[in-house]
């Protein structure tokens, strides 16, 4: 844990080259001391493990102290909050619910992918209600299981992607990484040859978006 | 089919421990007679062979009429609504839209599955636009294709989480079904030894989600 | 190019057979002329490839220009309109923004699949959050990454049911074309025998959607 990680200001004048994170635990049998979330560690193990300033973890309610945890990391204006629990379909599952409010855009692709794999190991991953994306153009949020095979998915999808996703989204110049700039980009650096074509149709007066 | 099938009340109170379901059939074609769906009578078997209560089907025209058929079915209470057909790109094809609105919250991976699994049949599968997702807190709603493949598809996917799907919208308590408690859970039973631990931000006055 | 495709009129009362599409490059870089789009041409040739009426592609810059163009494209009635770039997690990517007011229906498999099958060339493929879907009923929008690599995958899934999606939105008669009506119904055209049952429960009279 590193009670010391300075959250960066909104403005990111302050940041250090740090990236900081947190994990909300959404489970109220963990709340209340009648289980023992195991998920919680896993994560800010893997989060130090890549070098990253941790907050400590807050363990929390299922339901609006989710959103609560959750807000207030975004606020502080972390690179990445990752929640675990309250992803299922019981009535208390509640952590989709209280995350898609604070979400800027969403990604799709993170939470197929995590349910694709996790169909490897149950079918039931498929009921996985998750969402990954990005609050306030900064932080990036994802929610994974309650589980830890869920968990283990999770992170392996997020390995690959993480480094990647927080630059881009703190606005890393295309021009200065063009081989990452577009998704799919990496396998394909061969330098561009042909000129640039330009047409357009008439602009439509009536377009108001 | 049971027409005997007694609907639970929205309450619970009344239930039975069977479990009541009914299909529903959208086709201009099969309700005015030029057509023979044969995609109904195949739902309604599988869910006979599970041992469910089955409502007769009904066999309604594309757009609204399946609006009103879903929405009676879930005002009745029931534990599962499957329709077929209607999820394509044609103009007539409205059983999404009609279903949407209808539902609290969505079960996305069920379609991501169901799509996937149809490419290995068809590349038009990945043009299925059906929802998946649960009604009034009680009700699971399934979108399937008109088609005996994507049918067969469906409930493939279907076989392997509905069990537990409909448990845990009951509110099965987490503690009595560890393993399942969350998707992905299964095969990860291990009791938990970590002490909890805890930690938050201070809450964020602005956040009124 | 043909610069001598004529759009359909929105009635479809002036369109000639052949059917109309053009390439929007969502590209600051390529608009300012700073870089050279290598996507657009493959798209177009593709188009052509095909026997499409192709318009003289776009070169827009990032956010509203690409939603400018979209609506033209779109007022103009083309059968087809495909963005290539801007479709990443950079505060500049705005294509999905841009997009997602001008659809009137999503199809979501079709960026599922993409993805998907980006994934076997870069795990990064999963962050794409572009959309697919249909526009005043009539023009099919796809959204494909500005990499060479993403739009190879992207025209992958289209080659396969771009005829026939196109042919549905169109309202090709579901009697006429049986196979073909349904996602995967291709693969199954045994023709139906059973008799037609109906049977609902009664109308909820709170149902208003």
């Amino acid at each position: 844990m590193s009670a010391a990680a300075k959250p960066a200001s909104e403005s990111g004048a302050a940041r250090t080259d740090g990236r900081t994170g947190q994990v909300i635990v959404a489970s109220t049998r963990a709340a209340t001391g009648v289980y023992t979330d195991r998920t919680g560690p896993v994560i800010d193990a893997w989060l130090h493990a890549r070098g990253w300033l941790v907050l400590d973890r807050a363990v929390v309610a299922d339901g609006e102290p989710v959103g609560d945890a959750l807000a207030a990391a975004i606020e502080a204006g972390l690179d990445l909050v990752i929640t675990t629990g309250g992803t299922g379909v019981s009535p208390t599952d509640q952590t989709p619910e209280q995350t898609l409010p604070l979400l800027d855009r969403q990604l799709p692709g993170i939470m197929e992918e995590l349910r694709r794999r996790g169909t490897a190991a149950t079918p039931l991953a498929v009921l996985s209600r998750g969402y990954a994306g990005i609050a306030r153009g900064r932080t990036v949020v994802i929610n994974l299981p309650g589980s830890t095979g869920g968990v283990r998915d999770g992170l392996a999808v997020l390995t690959e992607v993480l480094d990647h996703l927080i630059d881009q989204v703190r606005g890393a110049d295309h021009a200065a990484t063009p081989a990452a700039a577009h998704p799919a980009a990496a396998h394909d650096t061969t330098p561009p040859t042909a000129a640039p074509r330009k047409g357009t149709l008439p602009k439509d007066p009536r377009h108001g978006h």
